[in-house]
């Protein structure tokens, strides 16, 4: 047991070691050697976990991204039908993991361009995942006729773009609580799609 | 006449070659002496034009948010005086700036967070006045009872960061030209502060 316990924590140091260097020191300029020394690992162990920097970094985002996905579906389970309803529901969950991951959605926007085609391609099904959950429910709107942008394509990634801006800004001692954020950009949201009351 | 050419020429070779390393490899993957030999000067000669990396990165930063801040500066010159047509061509302008210089655009937002806190405040002057800019538009707007957004503190961040991200996902090869995109996130910025029609 004892065993088991240590190998999971040893791997949990590991990718918190390397978010925390990759934020810090970005991928070019996180070592291998840092990233090892951070977590209590030796430098040999560390290719036990991963093969490269840029494997360490597919699994950390890969992993961030399904957890903001998961994030924003779980919310809407607990939403009504409502297209307005849903997507206040799910920008208030896909801002609130923002606020609490604050260094895996900086390094998810500003690294990712270091990575070659093939590990993009293991990003991209969570992120189209979420484009798409948002995508569902913009277009729900606009078929119901309560939301009136004529910018239905594009809009969704006004939307994350514009959410994935707060990691570049929010401090946890700043003016905003996370609860105050969640709300103001949920009223983003809906200005951006142009929803009238239904 | 021959000298001063040379230099002004090696100059902008220099900034040219830094921008590039930057865009690439981030700010601590790009090393002096790749920035000179990306230049075609001797590694020497490139502290002739700055003492360090951090300050090729913040004069960089600063050149392109002056630059930002004039294109916008001077695309309201040609506005009149609604607040509706100002932060339309506010937006135009700025977007315009971004899809123009995109590996600027990218820097300014991905690689900031590696400077200290001094080098940090020689650049936040113009970005201060970009945002001071957007600002006044807005209030105008609410106070003439145009913009209805209860956000006015707030939402100027929401419309630049949502610009920004457009250095993120554009390809000059993409389906939206440079006139779609500013006239599409122009549309988002009316929507965001709530306009109505004056």
């Amino acid at each position: 047991m004892n065993d088991r316990s240590t190998a999971s924590n040893s791997r949990d140091a590991v990718y918190a070691a390397a978010l925390e260097a990759f934020a810090e020191k970005g991928f070019h300029g996180a070592s291998m050697r840092d990233i090892a020394r951070r977590a209590g690992v030796v430098l040999s162990n560390l290719y036990h976990y991963a093969d490269s920097k840029s494997d360490l970094l597919v699994e950390l985002l890969k992993k961030a991204n399904y957890d903001h996905l998961s994030a924003t579906e779980w919310a809407l389970t607990g939403a009504d039908a409502s297209p307005r309803h849903r997507l206040e529901a799910a920008v208030k969950a896909y801002v609130g993991y923002i606020v609490d991951h604050p260094m895996e959605a900086l390094i998810a926007h500003s690294e990712l361009r270091y990575l070659g085609d093939d590990d993009r391609k293991r990003l991209v099904m969570a992120r189209d995942r979420v484009e798409a959950l948002f995508d569902g429910i913009i277009e729900d709107g606009v078929r119901a006729g309560t939301f009136t942008t004529s910018h239905s394509r594009g809009v969704t990634r006004a939307v994350l773009t514009m959410c994935a801006g707060i990691a570049q800004w929010y401090r946890q001692d700043g003016r905003l609580s996370r609860e105050d954020i969640a709300g103001e950009y949920a009223d983003y949201a809906l200005a951006l799609v142009g929803s009238i009351h239904d």
